[in-house]
């Protein structure tokens, strides 16, 4: 199956409609922080959720709202989380009642999500004052708008979206997401938005969410903190017109899977690239392992590891922090069989091998991590399983974003 | 029972002399790199060490020289973690013959331990050259010295000693320790090295240290990263001359104990306090758990968040982050009934009840979190345990340190 990228994010897929406004829920007046997604016609909705006990208000009107699957709109604001608020939960449903007054469809069809401080009250207002501008302002075009409401610290919009086809018939997923910090995915993750035409059911659709999401989102960390508002969902309007999708050994579900791995991989790279204060993407590589799990686990421990992760901003090679990770990863395997190899678009080196160093020019080590994408590879020499995980660099910024958040 | 602090760290036992030397592995000579301890009898004596799959040399060779429970000395560097090595514990074990021969005592009546970088090659002639010097140099008053020699970023020497009464009669325990980066331990810690004169059978010494670690050095993190070479071993001269403790009911077993967590948690803050990089000594106290492992865990995953020590270093009072990291600690209790205070030297506020901020002064929060010596108190309302974790905060020089730490 051919996969080909496109432009138009969440709009890539046909029946869909999107914009984003500056409301005043951020004081800055040059930030949109108000995002609304519609579609013209009911969707199977899926959706996977924070892992956190502590949930923000939207998470539970949300699940409330897809019980039956189904849904029509996403509203989502940024500058708040409305979370820790004992009035969390009322205010999260005023969003959903005003969204659907403003477009005419019913208020349990409407995915609604938050992000931004922790604990501070909502304000309705701004929201309610803006509404109907936002939902007049809708277009097939307005997916920036969308993507750029809902980013906090980030600093770029993190849109993707891809054509294969189905039955010989032209599909679309498209999908928006913001990251940056409290980003350690435990089942669920960061928020993120996924639209497709693809005429799929409500059950494979959540299905294929979380599957895809094991070895995708929930492979990317930025500083070890599983937020309390992580969110992706999916929205299908069927408007591609295939034959829909009921059976998941079909080569139809397969291929389905494959173009939401695609865009889930991309948005969780855009997501490791734009961590909070972050210089370099970080992608660990593990393969050999005896399963697929330890091969995960392996992977992620390398790249939470504040040592190392400060070692690559100092562009330092140095390895030893690498085994040291793998060494406390909680997972099964023969340290006395690993090998360990760094590169990047200046080269590639090897450090380690069957468990201890081996000689390597730091010269050369020192130009390959000047580059702002770093590859480490890691061989288990234990079996045949692989998987990667995306993280970022620890940095002066990260502290100093962090130092003072809330102003 | 009276415990007293007295000063002489590991020397305050009966018995023990301590030295420590510049021997030349650290390239900067005004720093010392090698320690010695000695005790002027054979002790029965006990470790823990590192859960890390990765183990630094000197780990297995320590395993095996006290797999009878006896030891006379210890020999430590710092510069060189001897980890990842191909000729690692050929290297470990010379460093205990040499230390052997110096001292007219059994090479593996030695506990031998080593810190700083993983992965290059360790240098043993410094150490051979510089052996008869330090033995030479061996007195009841060189505490400093060796506590210094065992330092790598540390930014203080870490020394504590007690004296406590048991059956009336007078015995101590002292201790020296290093922390400051990699520090997370997992059923075993930094390193750490005691002394104590009481007379105790192996078995009691081990299962005193083992319980007492869990609430003290198990509770300790600065960064996440679980070191490949943590070591505490406690060594016993018995000089003490009371009659030999065998009983894990008796009092006196108990006293010890108390005894130990004393030295143990003063050690442990030391650490927490001269964290990489580190402003602020930050103590997680979590109340009303509905049991211990609770308790403990939701304490540490408070203190690890990198968030939060951010907020930390900036001084605001992000309670958001606290509530966030409460919430992914994998542990059960009910978030509605959490509340959240801040204290220091300068006042105390509470921030959270029932799992929803309240309303504070922001300008309170803001003076006490001015202090280099921040609580934190968490009420989980659903039980009568307790546990307490130490932590620092994540500041601009922890990235600094740790982007070029092999140069």
């Amino acid at each position: 199956m051919k996969i080909k990228f496109v432009p138009d994010g969440v709009c890539a897929s046909k029946g869909f409609y999107a914009n984003g406004v500056h409301c005043g829920i951020r004081k800055n007046r040059d930030k949109r922080d108000l995002a609304l997604i519609f579609s013209e016609v009911l969707c199977n909705a899926a959706a996977v959720y924070t892992q956190n006990k502590v949930k923000g208000a939207p998470i539970y009107i949300t699940q409330k709202n897809l019980a039956n699957n189904k849904a029509q709109a996403v509203i989502v604001n940024s500058g708040n989380a409305n979370t820790c608020n004992a009035d969390g939960e009322i205010k999260a449903q005023m969003m959903c009642d005003l969204t659907a007054n403003s477009l005419g469809i019913n208020a349990d069809d409407v995915i609604v999500a938050s992000t931004g401080v922790i604990g501070q009250v909502m304000p309705i207002e701004p929201i309610a004052q803006k509404m109907e501008e936002l939902a007049k302002g809708l277009s097939n075009t307005g997916n920036d708008e969308a993507a750029e409401a809902i980013l906090t610290t980030d600093t770029f919009k993190k849109e993707v979206a891809v054509r294969f086809e189905i039955d010989e018939i032209e599909c679309h997923i498209g999908g928006m997401a913001k990251g940056s910090g409290m980003i350690h995915p435990n089942m669920a993750t960061m928020l993120c938005f996924l639209t497709t035409d693809v005429n799929i059911c409500g059950k494979l659709l959540q299905k294929a969410l979380s599957e895809v999401i094991v070895d995708t989102f929930n492979m990317v960390s930025v500083d070890g903190d599983t937020s309390t508002n992580d969110m992706v969902s999916i929205m299908s309007s069927g408007l591609a017109d295939n034959k829909k999708i009921r059976d998941e050994n079909s080569k139809e579900y397969q291929d389905f899977k494959k173009a939401l791995f695609i865009i889930l991989e991309e948005l969780s790279k855009n997501i490791a690239k734009d961590g909070e204060g972050a210089t370099k993407l970080l992608t660990c590589s593990v393969s050999n392992a005896s399963d697929k799990q330890t091969a995960r686990v392996v992977a992620k421990s390398v790249i939470t590891s504040s040592l190392f992760k400060s070692a690559m901003f100092g562009q330092d090679a140095n390895w030893g922090r690498i085994l040291c990770a793998i060494g406390y990863a909680e997972a099964e395997f023969a340290i006395e069989q690993v090998a360990v190899s760094l590169s990047s678009e200046f080269g590639q080196i090897q450090v380690c091998k069957n468990g201890s160093g081996v000689e390597f020019s730091e010269e050369e080590a020192a130009k390959i991590l000047t580059a702002n994408d770093i590859k480490i590879m890691i061989n288990l020499g234990g079996g045949k399983e692989s998987a990667t995980a995306w993280g970022c660099d620890l940095t002066y910024d990260y502290v100093k974003i962090n130092g003072d958040y809330r102003t």
